[in-house]
């Protein structure tokens, strides 16, 4: 456990959670089971204020406590990933759902995708600028439709017919994600530079990992995309195989420069890795995320089929929590924790 | 060379491309290369009139030489891919460009996507309606851009900032695919069927992988979809990894049901196999397509860094056409030939 949550209120909850899973008294279902959970990647200053970082610290310890409740109550790892990334849609100091970034036009436009590694089912949205949880979107994607991914005006009609909330694009709005924005605008201005973004602003996406103990694996992730883009631009988080995947060999969220996710198909060559080249978890993640990605590129989370977690990045830091069967639940923001 | 195509014309057409490349007194780039291309893969009939399949093939004939003579003339993988594929976007007979499949609303959404295996380096588009060669705006967003994906309405804004053509979307119609739609849609009003279309609309995608003399790989794979699809239906074709993918190992076109192909992350796969699993393209190519795939899923042209060339599929035709360092120009559509 990270020194960062040497917090009484932070620590009693994972203390309780580290109580509840697993215990004595637990159903007959497989011991192993892992949750890891990410809020982003990017150019986190660990000199911000202490109080700024402990909100970032207790959403994800609070995002992962509802996770790990899930599990140990014998929840499915889809049905915890949708939960879990849910919530953190509805957290504004996350770039998803509320609290998303604006794009160049001062509006948002969302993305996520889901993924069930038990049967290779999965859904994705791209675009859409007035449904309230876009992984629910996804999900019904993949639950109502023989199709993986609807994109824009159409992903909106579909999610009046599967009864999927939407809100006015202003429900999106926050007034932190409004001033990122006009910085940017002030700096492309100044600098001239057709650049669609600066990298400082490029980063922000939820996801989780989990696997259930049915053995069940399974990844979700949602993102807001990138400060003032443009053009319509889709990053890797809808794209299956790119910023989410999950097989029977593992579940991968990942987050960063999504374009760089894109090329290498970072989160299908987790899985590809491990299948084809006997990697391991670790080995798998790490290989991606500093053999393959440049540094400042971003990182992710991974669970595999035993149970293992990684969770590597090579930017500055990553909002990050983790629990397993073995690993108390951990919550950290940078390399050193 | 398949029997279908004892034909005096396509016969003399293959003839004289079997006699310019690789032929003595060619430049002293490398000695290999390798070409395949595919007009899509699907439930194609063998007792079809044969003026019918003939076209087929001399269009894909036609396709491939153009393709075939600049690779002799020393172009790049990526720039033969972009102008085969443009070529084919041209012609009716294929759901891409002109001849594109009708949604469900009348009109048509094109997606496309171009990678170089070279340089990692790749573009997208989804959901465009007024692009005459989405093949071309897709690089546009390859070298125009610090994107890979861009979508609907802001792609087509970037179209014209980068210069590329575009039409009203009727340009897009032939009477065959509008009849295909009115098929689908009174077929889905008899049979009450909420399904958004049948195994039997669903394919239709044209693409390109090369292998140039200075060792490049690309692939360029363009689609209208599927007919009578809704609600913003996006398949593989512009998700880089899954419908097409091109790295250092191979370059790899799918066509079919576009969402098992995202599902198990086919193009991508190929390379892992290959890089990971140590195995030869064609035996990557197969066990995807043949083990991984569903009979009826549909195919995939590839090509590989030595210029091997794999065409699997497992529906019952596929249009391909394929010639290399080491094969003779060969057309054909069904798996005898």
């Amino acid at each position: 456990m990270t020194s960062r949550l040497a917090l009484a209120a932070t620590s009693s909850l994972l203390a309780l959670l580290s109580g509840c899973a697993g215990a004595p008294g637990a159903d007959a279902a497989g011991e192993r089971w892992a949750i890891a959970i990410h809020g982003g990647a990017g150019t986190m200053n660990p000199n911000a204020p202490r109080a700024r970082l402990r909100a970032y610290e207790d959403a994800m310890a609070a995002a992962l406590a509802l996770g790990q409740g899930m599990i140990a109550d014998g929840a499915a790892a889809l049905d915890v990933c949708e939960a879990v990334v849910r919530s953190m849609e509805d957290n504004p100091l996350f770039n998803a759902g509320k609290g998303a970034v604006f794009n160049e036009q001062g509006e948002h436009e969302l993305d996520a995708s889901i993924m069930d590694g038990a049967t290779m089912r999965c859904g994705a949205v791209a675009s859409v600028r007035t449904v309230r949880h876009p992984i629910t979107l996804a999900r019904k994607v993949m639950t109502g439709t023989r199709h993986v991914l609807l994109a824009g005006d159409g992903a909106e009609k579909f999610a009046d017919v599967a009864g999927v909330e939407r809100v006015e694009n202003s429900f999106f709005d926050t007034d932190g994600r409004r001033r990122s924005l006009q910085r940017l605008l002030r700096d492309r201005e100044r600098t001239g530079s057709l650049a669609p973004s600066d990298r400082r602003y490029d980063y922000g996406t939820v996801g989780c990992v989990a696997l259930d103990r049915a053995g069940r694996l399974a990844a979700a992730t949602s993102t807001g995309g990138m400060t003032g883009k443009k053009w319509g631009r889709v990053g890797d988080t809808p794209v299956l195989g790119a910023g989410n995947y999950a097989d029977g060999y593992a579940a991968i969220s990942c987050t960063g420069t999504g374009e760089e996710f894109i090329r290498h198909g970072v989160a299908r060559a987790v899985t590809a890795r491990m299948e084809f080249g006997d990697e391991t978890l670790q080995q798998a993640a790490a290989a991606l995320v500093h053999d393959v990605l440049q540094p400042g590129d971003g990182g992710l989370v991974a669970v595999d089929r035993d149970g293992n977690i990684a969770a590597p990045f090579n930017s500055t830091g990553m909002y990050r929590a983790t629990a397993s069967w073995r690993e108390a639940a951990r919550v950290a923001i940078f390399h050193d924790e």
